[in-house]
């Protein structure tokens, strides 16, 4: 699902859902306008009507959307209540970091392990999470059913991670590896380069 | 500069600049044409000479664009050759990865230092950085001449921080803590957050 929607609106999304999800449930939020939601994020009104009714809840005239019923529509859209199983690939600094992180379960998604190279690091465990060889990678995506994957090694092992990671039956992937993922039919990628990302804001100033 | 630039394709140029700085020098990519960079990428041909055009440098027909013209156009383009001090906030798991991470320097940013609260890891150094109390973050920001920052805090410090950065005289952000930052005049953010990516893409599937 969600193929047809615009990638900027997706992007969205998240941060329509964590918005809603930090108002205080005193009774002063119950109905909220595209307007306050607007304002609050620094975004236009009509944006937010656009994107908000791709997930079809709809609005009341001069009264708002039901927060809780428009926060149930965003986490249906998102599927924030199927169970996801996701796996990290590479266990320095920042897959140890994530492994650590919380905010996965926000979203239904749950890591079941990451996987390393490194003999020193295959065998323990990170945030309560397992590092596992690469090699038992096939067979561990299959036992925890993963179709979400982190990559987090050098930029010269970002392809080859991939493929692995296809051929293991993940459909998704998010690469942190300074290195474009390109070619792997059928899997779908957001690559995150961190640098690149501080080099864009540089050259906007 | 930069501003009037569509940001997809603000975002696509150090895609460029990484997959030409990987050509090797051996005289076979003295020119390479915007299809075979579209292939190797991935993208559309009109898309990628439309984004090329942005750096001013001309493609031949039927010959392409010459490499290393193309490379230091990009370097412009993306302002790598100024010299830019970047600090981080939070010197957790993320910000300890990031002030170990070496991609940084391929676009002329320099990592000058990362700040926390807490004293057991202040005063001491992580990738060669120092860690240094967010009571310094004002004079330490003025001594690097500190224009970028990182925040990589919990959610909950993260308005609180953009807004500590900007009186710094911060100018552009990327924050990783997963709350939108709203309301900062006159910096630039982007938000990062892992997990809303990777639901993103769990619902695309």
């Amino acid at each position: 699902m969600n193929k047809d929607i615009p990638e900027f609106s997706l992007q969205r999304m998240p941060v329509y859902l964590n918005y809603l999800r930090t108002l205080p449930d005193d009774g002063n939020y119950n109905f909220i306008s595209s307007g306050a939601i607007a304002q609050a994020l620094g975004l236009g009104e009509v944006l937010v009507r656009k994107d908000l009714a791709y997930t079809g809840c709809a609005g009341r005239p001069k009264v708002g959307y039901p927060r809780i019923e428009l926060i149930s529509a965003l986490e249906n859209f998102l599927c924030v209540n199927d169970a996801k199983s996701a796996v990290i690939v590479g266990a320095g600094g920042l897959g140890r970091a994530l492994l650590c992180y919380g905010g996965f379960k926000n979203y239904g998604i749950e890591l079941a392990c990451a996987f390393d190279t490194d003999p020193e690091k295959i065998g323990t465990e990170v945030g309560g999470k397992p590092i596992l060889s690469v090699e038992q990678l096939q067979e561990s995506c299959k036992k925890y059913g993963a179709v979400l994957a982190i990559i987090a090694v050098p930029a010269s092992a970002a392809q080859q991670t991939a493929e692995l990671l296809k051929k293991a039956g993940i459909k998704a992937i998010l690469n942190f590896a300074p290195a474009q993922i390109t070619a792997c039919d059928g899997v779908k990628v957001i690559n995150i380069d961190v640098a690149a990302n501080l080099a864009i804001l540089a050259s906007m100033l």
